[in-house]
């Protein structure tokens, strides 16, 4: 049985739970998600902290069932924490004590800068490597700070700055000045900081996001990764600001968020404010992963290898059977690429989106072996999610999709064309993987034929009768000046 | 390593590889197909069946790249069969020397009746069950017919016609009504048979039905299984013949099969003409399925167990880890609409596609489990293949679309109107679906819940606090005239 671990966040507004499961060494997926909006602080700020007892009991209810659904999968350990909610409450003895004594579930009560930590090292491992950015996690209770830059974390801040605190302290009077003063006093611990990206973390963040991508109908669905600007966000959150329910519902706030978004969009309208940076990016792990990724890369600095993706490992252990095939035709299609991109006018950049379509276009096959291409185009869209920009998942899913067949359709490219190359460069990559997966019919143990570029000929020379490759070439879309010679 | 098996089968047109896995018992998936339209009995009609050495020489280098192939995958054997080319060809012995000298690899030559045998095999294990229908293979050389009644396979019949060999003998002279004279006196041979269904095997049926399913914009993309009516597809047939090649392509025939396409319209059109049967159904199984299936159920008189599909549990094999869950969930939305099908008005036959839409709706988690409906979806399209109709294919994989989530969106249910239930039906059946898994959120070893209908209310008890359920059943689309009810 593959390892798997569960791990439980209780947070002030909600209470979630994952089960993942380990593929290989530093690769994983996830199995099972949870989530209950029990809102355990309900009700507790203006109450001293104090948890009140239908929301502890609300909160057991909730974590009793996790436990039995983290049974089913049989994971091998629960890592549960919990945050601000549970660090203020002059009473979490008591609730602690009934976790422990009714559920038996250990509850460890993480602080602020480790919280703010952990949700880094998500971001850190998981998102597009950033030179210098800022991540912001926007909880009901607390929200966290913490610097990026490539891999490595720096200065950790929690400041009791949330959402459910914020609403209860003063949305719920209409004391938004109130608010805003508090949040600007709070951020002052952040002066003196030089950064270039803010990366947005947890429910609020993403709602904005959500709406943001519905109003610019952008072409993809994925959260995470996202990338905006701050004028089109920060309008848009002027508009949250001012808006009723009503109008909330119609900027795209799903009703369940509509008390907490309002304290959650100022937060964030006043780091805006004050970093101004031009680049935002949204995250779509946070602490939870972060909690994993600390216990799975625990003897490696919290860090993944250098140059290794965990995504693409995760959809070759599950997908792929035939690795040696997937990586000769990765190893092909780089030699081609060498040989011919200049030739051909494309981008040096794209060699690695090209490499990576070639060992994952196969993946699909393990859902249904003619349509294939559609299969590995959605699950490269899906699953190719940690550590790729949008642009990069777009055209090495594209390029899945048109493996060995015609050039991208104009629908398509349409479609994804704010994220795709120009289109010569995307159908010279779409045509070399065509024609390394051609050349590779007859599936040789080693790569049986030479080849070399001449003006506008790529002469292929084996001693054997290629006899698959040549029928499969001849079925290929042509390329303007360029053509494929077998000479034998 | 699972059991792999390679089929490869010599046709007069051209040569086909299949390398199938076997996923459990009696299921299997297809890890690989090759084709080559290598020809091998080309100019040998004129020839007294004579192969030519230009075409076996094609046909030796095709054969050796697919035993390339064959090992890639490590299959434990091969199992080769040639047809009619090879088993009138005075010089074959020449040829099965080469192939076995040369390659290593033994070929089998296979009488008519065994040929027309083994695609029917398939046809009768691998699309729904028909009461007496007769399938038609209409290859480069001969065709096979054969009666299917339920499981039961009689009256195996070849005939010398074939589209290689009429357009040799007839068609590249212009001497169309030579060959409908030859077709029509072989055609005797299936004088005073009683049938009710055509199944069309092979490479002409396929072609044709592809072509009236464009022309018909059918909704769905899937061959196997694809009914239609003797009116329309007769109609097809004659505008066929009449057809030049321009006409042809505009039909949607595509130019490789330009040559051989109208003796294999002639000899379905005499066919036709001949039993006036309604209903046609396609197979897009056939001689290769037929070989494997003898060699899979070789110790159960060639077919599958009763009331097993292949099909659903493949899919379980390769993509359904919790067994337990998907079949807990089959059981409880079986018991629900057992208690609720009149009061909601579903027709009783919809109660078999609820439960297998339960067993398979978790299926799509293994490719990415925040997006598994639409994996799910996708899988069940093109996996749920043998032995379910068009019909019973939309509904499953909608039901699982919109599993836990809003009505099927009106979208969908115009696209596929002419495959699905009526919109109450339909929503009733999705309702079910959803209800089932909100009841099971916190997937209890036993279902831990009883439940009563009376009047408007179906009442849920239990000792158990049911707090994920509760939470997940408010979440569902509510269903006029009736409502959950939770007591405990």
């Amino acid at each position: 049985m593959a390892q798997r671990v569960a791990v439980i966040d209780i947070g002030s507004n909600s209470v979630r739970m994952v089960v993942y499961e380990k593929t290989s060494r530093f690769a994983f997926r996830i199995l099972h998600e949870e989530k209950s909006r029990v809102r355990i602080s309900e009700n507790a700020y203006q109450n001293d902290g104090i948890l009140q007892e239908k929301a502890m009991q609300r909160t057991l209810y909730a974590l009793e069932n996790f436990l039995t659904i983290i049974s089913s999968f049989k994971a091998r350990k629960t890592l549960c924490v919990a945050t601000s909610a549970l660090r203020d409450a002059p009473n979490k003895k008591e609730f602690l004590h009934k976790a422990r004594h009714n559920l038996g579930l250990k509850i460890k009560i993480i602080d602020g800068q480790r919280e703010s930590y952990l949700g880094a090292i998500a971001c850190a491992n998981l998102l597009p490597q950033q030179d210098r950015a800022l991540s912001i996690d926007i909880g009901g209770g607390s929200t966290e700070f913490s610097i990026i830059s490539k891999n490595d974390i720096a200065n950790n801040i929690s400041l009791n700055l949330g959402t459910v605190r914020l609403k209860e302290l003063f949305f719920d009077n209409n004391e938004i000045s109130g608010a805003k003063e508090l949040i600007d006093l709070q951020l002052k611990q952040l002066d003196n900081i030089d950064i270039s990206t803010i990366i947005g973390i947890g429910g609020t963040f993403r709602a904005i996001s959500l709406a943001l991508m519905n109003n610019n109908k952008y072409p993809m669905k994925k959260l995470h990764a996202y990338e905006s600007y701050y004028s089109e966000f920060s309008k848009f959150l002027t508009k949250i600001l001012k808006s009723d329910e009503n109008g909330l519902k119609k900027l795209g706030i799903k009703s369940a968020r509509f008390d907490t978004i309002k304290p959650g969009a100022l937060i964030l309208d006043r780091v805006l404010n004050k970093f101004k940076v031009d680049n935002l990016i949204t995250s779509g792990v946070g602490l939870r992963e972060g909690v994993y990724l600390a216990d799975l890369l625990r003897n490696s600095k919290d860090k993944f290898p250098i140059n290794y993706n965990t995504s693409v490992r995760q959809i070759l252990d599950s997908h792929v059977d035939d690795s040696a095939y997937s990586n000769q035709l990765s190893k092909l299609s780089k030699q081609l690429f060498d040989i011919t991109h200049k030739k051909l006018g494309i981008d040096i950049k794209y060699r690695y989106e090209l490499a990576i379509a070639a060992k994952l276009c196969i993946s699909g096959s393990s859902m249904h072996f003619y349509s294939q291409n559609r299969h590995s185009y959605f699950l490269i869209q899906d699953a190719l999610e940690f550590g790729f920009t949008h642009k990069q998942i777009t055209l090495i899913s594209t390029l899945a999709k048109y493996a060995k067949k015609r050039f991208p359709s104009s629908l398509h490219v349409e479609k994804y064309k704010e994220l795709l190359p120009s289109k010569d460069e995307l159908n010279g990559l779409s045509y070399l993987l065509s024609l390394s997966i051609a050349l590779l019919s007859h599936k040789p143990r080693n790569i049986d034929f030479m080849f070399e570029l001449s003006d506008k000929n790529l002469t292929v020379t084996s001693k054997n009768s290629l006899f698959l490759a040549k029928e499969s070439v001849k079925k290929l879309n042509s390329l303007k000046n360029f053509n494929i010679i077998f000479s034998s």
